[in-house]
């Protein structure tokens, strides 16, 4: 399916598109079910995407983005283009009038955590799991020039996001990768509050969004990229070490590298874009 | 002057910092004499100015821009690390209270046109050109590990301060490129209101502003690369054919790129910016 077809589709609004690295950046946007609620998201498709499907990196972002962040500032399109994969940039929870909010900025709108509310007020539309699982992967599927072989990455809270959705999908996500991903949300001041809320007082409840809880428990069927900047100002909320132990105790084959002097910033991601990009080429073009 | 020694100089204060590509991404503020107000501009030094001083490109933004943009979104740092090359990325015009502004987008703070005013009420303030060529150039050559042979760039408006710069500072700057420059202001809809504002009737003096009247009367001693999007929505106010008439009369060796499908973004810019930074890195080292 070309990319001028996708226009037309009855599913989704074409917000945006731009010609970048050969390839097409577009926003689109939706009526999601799940979500009950509008959704956007940024979609690149690389050049070899003219000429039939390719693979799909889902790049899910942190605490306060929209899916243009790292849409506009990783720098990933570059690499997608060179290896010939597409990358979706989802949004960080549902948004607008009548979707419940908090003032604070790790909790509500911009900070759905990827994760299923059960809770008032947030249930009528935090349901970011199956909007990523479920619904979204088989928009893209259905309307866009992308196989099935997926893999996924995430900063932040989108590296919890994507750990913890690879772990409990093996067969829908064949890579996973992360940069400084919160891995233990569930001993963490990032991960406690919005479990809490999202879910409530039944923390048995939460191991289902825990990354290291989920590794622990399930393993997974590949090898696993981490980066983290050992200059993060918030290493103490992503707990590096807990993933670490896991990955050591069940001998999970993985990449866990500190990089010295970085910080959390999308500087950060950017310098390790191209490690990741590769990374995910590899293994979703081996199969 | 390794990084560190930055931090402690009296002339500016350092912002931010963070590691980026193995180098150091800062931003910093100073006082301005010539445009007599504070002024924040952003650098990049690869990991070989911890060595040594190394060639600098300066990268000028477009309207609406300030040191920020280009920073976070044209993904320059990557290729300035592969070439060993520092990167400056200023301001696009004076800011803040008592300086003066527009309503419009087109003229005031955010769209300084890289000119020394000589009208009220902006003359006292914007003195972009006099900022650029001696005051921060001076600065940096004092201050970082920079060497005396730079390069300049920039982005439309930030395009046509580039051209502009480099063809009356021949001996200042050793290469030139552009990405969708204005490069004949003098008789665009992006350059008459602004050139009247700032520099008054007599449009004699708006010749010292117009790329492609310097560069007929100039010339320039090396060749010039510009990239221009096709799908330009700017390109009636851009006026590449002015230029190119120019460059055909006077065999000015240069290479225009008419490029298929990109519009004005910053996507334009990255997509080609790798090309931009190891054609200034060739000729920055050649010397």
């Amino acid at each position: 399916m070309k990319a001028e077809r996708i226009q037309s589709s009855s599913h989704m609004d074409l917000v945006s598109q731009n010609r970048c690295f050969g390839g097409t950046q577009s926003v689109f946007r939706h009526r999601s079910e799940v979500c009950d609620t509008d959704m956007t998201f940024g979609l690149y498709l690389p050049p070899q995407a003219e000429r039939g499907s390719v693979p799909l990196l889902w790049y899910l972002s942190g605490l306060t983005c929209t899916h243009e962040n790292a849409m506009t500032k990783a720098g990933l399109q570059a690499h997608a283009a060179q290896h010939g994969i597409a990358l979706v940039f989802p949004d960080t929870s549902p948004r607008g009038e009548g979707v419940a909010d908090d003032d604070a900025y790790d909790l509500g709108q911009g900070a759905g955590f990827y994760v299923n509310a059960t809770r008032e007020p947030w249930k009528a539309h935090y349901q970011m799991y199956d909007y990523i699982v479920r619904e979204l992967r088989a928009l893209l599927q259905g309307a866009m020039p992308v196989s099935g072989a997926h893999g996924i990455t995430g900063h932040s809270m989108g590296g919890h996001g994507a750990l913890t959705i690879a772990f409990r999908n093996p067969t829908l996500f064949r890579s996973v990768s992360a940069f400084a991903p919160i891995v233990n949300p569930t001993r963490s001041d990032w991960g406690r509050k919005q479990l809490l809320a999202y879910l409530g007082h039944d923390e048995s409840q939460w191991a289902d969004y825990d990354a290291s809880l989920l590794l622990d428990r399930l393993g997974w069927h590949g090898d696993i990229l981490i980066d983290q900047g050992d200059a993060d100002q918030f290493l103490d909320l992503l707990k590096p070490e807990a993933m670490a132990q896991v990955i050591a105790a069940k001998r999970q084959p993985a990449t866990l590298r500190m990089q010295a002097g970085y910080d959390h910033s999308y500087y950060f991601v950017s310098s390790f874009g191209e490690d990741h990009v590769r990374w995910h080429a590899e293994r979703l073009k081996d199969q």
